[in-house]
C-alpha cells in the first residue's frame, strides 16, 4: 500500500512528493472513452462496475499516487428528489429550478445507503483493487446551491446571489439541507471505505470576501466538524479561484487547502498557516513543450518546499484534449524531483 | 466642469468619492434599450451620433461622475483587417481565427483616424457636450489576443495558451501588434479629448502569475510608457480577477489599479503601492435592498480610506437586469456617504 498521499495530507513526512489530478478518470483517456462511449454520463455513474474501472484506469496507466472515486457532485442533489439532466457538451440541467418555499420543502435529507447505494458500492469495490489511497468527494453546499438555483451552470449567479441578497432565510433554508445531505453522504463515504475527503467549491470564487464568510463558509464549517466527529480521514477543501478568501478558508476546518493555479504556491503557503496544499500546475501547461513542462514542475516543487505537506495536483481539472503522454510527463516529472 | 474623478485618478484631495459604473451606458437603461432596438450593435459602435446619445444617457439619469466611451474593445481588431461579427447572446465571433504565422502577417496596424474615425469623432462630439471627465478605453493585448486567437470567447482558452507555451514567437509577433495597435489607438483617443484612458485586461485573471508576468504584462508595459510621452491623461489599468496578480500589475505604470469585486479594497490598497484604486462593489449587489446596499457601500468607502485616491466603480460591468433606481440609489450613497 502507498500511503503517500495520505501522508502528505496529514502533514507527516513523505519520500517524495505524491500526485493525483482532478479528473483523472475522464476523457483525456482513450481507454474511458471506450467505456463512456456505450453509456450516457449518469448510467456510468450509476454503475459501481464501471464507476471501479474508469476510476482504476489513470492509476495503472499513469501511476498517480491517489485515486478519486467517479462520480459528479450533483449526484446526491438528484437523490434528494430533483430531476437532473446532462446534456452533451451543455452542462448539468435542473430543469426545475429551486427558487421558492415550496421547492425547498420539497427536497428530501437521502439517507446515502438507500438514494446513492451505487456509490458507496463503487468504494467498497474499490479499496478491494487499489494500492493507493481512495479520496471520496462531494461539492460544497454553496457551489451545488448554484447549479440548483440557477437550473444549471451560470457566468455571473444572478439568481443564486439575488436569492442570497433578498431571501436570505430562504437561502439559508436550502443551504441547511444541501448541509446536512452533503454530510450524511461523506460520512457514509468514509463509512464504505473512502480514505481522504475533499470537498469541492468550484464557485467559491465568484463570491466577495464578505459574502463568501457569510454565505458560503459556514455550511462548510458544519459538514467538516460533523465529519472529524464521525471519522479521522484527512479532509481537503478546494475553494476554486480563492485566491482572496484564504484566510477565510483556513478556517474551514480542513486538512488540506486546495489551490488553483491563479496563485503562486509559495504566497498561498504564506497565508495558508498550518495547513498541507494541494496543487496547483495551470492544467493547460500541460501544453508545454516536455523540457519547460519539467521545468515548471521542478519550480512549483521548489515553491512549495516549505508547505506542512504538499500534494501535487492540477490547479483545476485536466482538459480533454491534453495528450496522456504530456500527464505521463508530468506525473514521473514530480516523483523525479521530489526524490522518488 | 466636475473634474472630481480627475483629481481621485491623480491621487489629488476630493471633496467626495467620485463614481462611474462599468457599462453604465447599457442594456439596464431602457433609454439605451430604445436605441439599441433599431440598429446592431456595430452599427450603434460605428455612429458618433448614437454613441454620443447613449453615453451621456446615464450622466444625465443617474449623475455619474465621469462618462465612458460607448465602444467595444474589439472595434480596433476589426480594423487590424478581421472580419467580426456579433450574434445575440453569443457574444463576440471571429470567423478565421488567427493561429499562424501567415493570419498574422495579414493583420495591419490601423491608422486611427483612418480606420476608426467614428470613435474619435465621438469623443469630439461627446467633449461638447459633457460636464464631467470622458474616459476613453481599449483592450489590454492578452485580452484581446484570446478573442482573436480563440475566434470568440472561451472557458479555459486553450489555442491561446497553446500558443504562448507552443509557439512563443508567433504569440510575441501577434501580440506586438496588436500593442502597437492599441498604442496608437489610445494616443488618438487622447488626442481627440479623451481625458483619462482604462486598458480593459478582462481575461488577466485565468493566468498564473508567471504567466501574466511573461506573456501579458510587459504588452500593458509598453502601451502606457508610449502614452507617458505622448500625453499626460491619467491611466487606469484594469486586470479582472487579479487579486494575486496586484504586486505585478501595480508595475504596469497606471495611476489607478481597477479592482473586482473578489478582493476586499482594504487588502487591496495594502497591496497597491502608490495607486489610486477603482472600485469595486460586486455588480449583483445592487440587488440588495435599499437599506443593506446603502450599508454595504457605506462600509467599502471606509475600507477605501486609506487608498491614494478612489473611484467608486463596480468589480465588473453592471448586469442588464440591473432596475436603474437600484443604480440611482447606489450613486447617490456613494455621494451622502463621502461627503457630497
Amino acid at each position: 500500500m502507498n500511503d503517500t498521499f495520505l501522508r502528505a495530507c496529514r502533514g507527516e513526512k513523505t519520500e517524495y512528493t505524491p500526485v493525483w489530478f482532478m479528473r483523472q478518470a475522464g476523457r483525456y483517456l482513450p481507454e474511458y472513452q471506450r467505456v463512456r462511449a456505450k453509456f450516457t454520463f449518469l448510467e456510468l455513474c450509476k454503475s459501481p462496475e464501471l464507476c471501479t474501472e474508469v476510476t482504476l484506469q489513470p492509476i495503472d496507466i499513469l501511476g498517480f499516487d491517489a485515486a478519486i472515486l467517479f462520480s459528479d457532485i450533483l449526484i446526491p442533489m438528484e437523490a434528494m428528489n430533483l430531476s437532473l439532466e446532462f446534456h452533451e457538451g451543455k452542462g448539468p440541467i435542473f430543469p426545475h429550478p429551486v427558487r421558492d418555499q415550496k421547492a425547498v420543502d420539497a427536497l428530501v435529507i437521502p439517507d446515502p445507503e438507500e438514494r446513492t447505494p451505487f456509490v458507496l458500492e463503487t468504494i467498497r469495490l474499490l479499496r478491494k483493487e487499489l494500492k493507493v489511497p481512495l479520496i471520496g468527494f462531494a461539492g460544497a453546499p454553496f457551489t451545488l446551491a448554484t447549479y440548483l438555483v440557477e437550473g444549471g451552470s451560470s457566468r455571473v449567479f444572478l439568481e443564486t446571489k439575488k436569492m442570497m441578497f433578498q431571501a436570505p432565510e430562504l437561502y439559508d433554508a436550502l443551504l441547511q439541507k444541501i448541509t446536512r445531505c452533503t454530510s450524511l453522504y461523506l460520512q457514509a463515504q468514509a463509512r464504505a471505505g473512502a480514505q481522504a475527503l475533499q470537498i469541492f467549491d468550484s464557485w467559491a470564487g465568484v463570491l466577495a470576501p464578505c459574502d463568501f464568510a457569510r454565505f458560503a463558509l459556514p455550511y462548510v464549517q458544519t459538514i467538516i466538524s460533523d465529519l472529524r466527529r464521525a471519522t479521522d480521514v484527512p479532509i481537503i477543501y478546494f475553494a476554486n479561484n480563492g485566491a482572496s478568501l484564504l484566510e477565510l478558508s483556513k478556517t474551514a476546518g480542513a486538512d488540506v487547502l486546495g489551490l488553483d493555479w491563479r496563485i503562486n504556491i509559495r504566497d498561498a503557503i504564506a497565508r495558508a498557516g498550518n495547513h498541507a496544499v494541494q496543487g496547483n500546475l495551470d492544467p493547460i501547461a500541460l501544453f508545454l513543450p516536455k523540457a519547460q513542462l519539467e521545468e515548471r514542475i521542478k519550480r512549483l516543487l521548489e515553491d512549495a518546499r516549505g508547505a506542512r505537506g504538499h500534494i501535487f495536483n492540477l490547479g483545476h481539472g485536466i482538459v480533454p484534449q491534453t495528450p496522456p503522454l504530456q500527464a505521463r510527463i508530468a506525473v514521473e516529472a514530480v516523483h523525479r524531483f521530489s526524490g522518488k
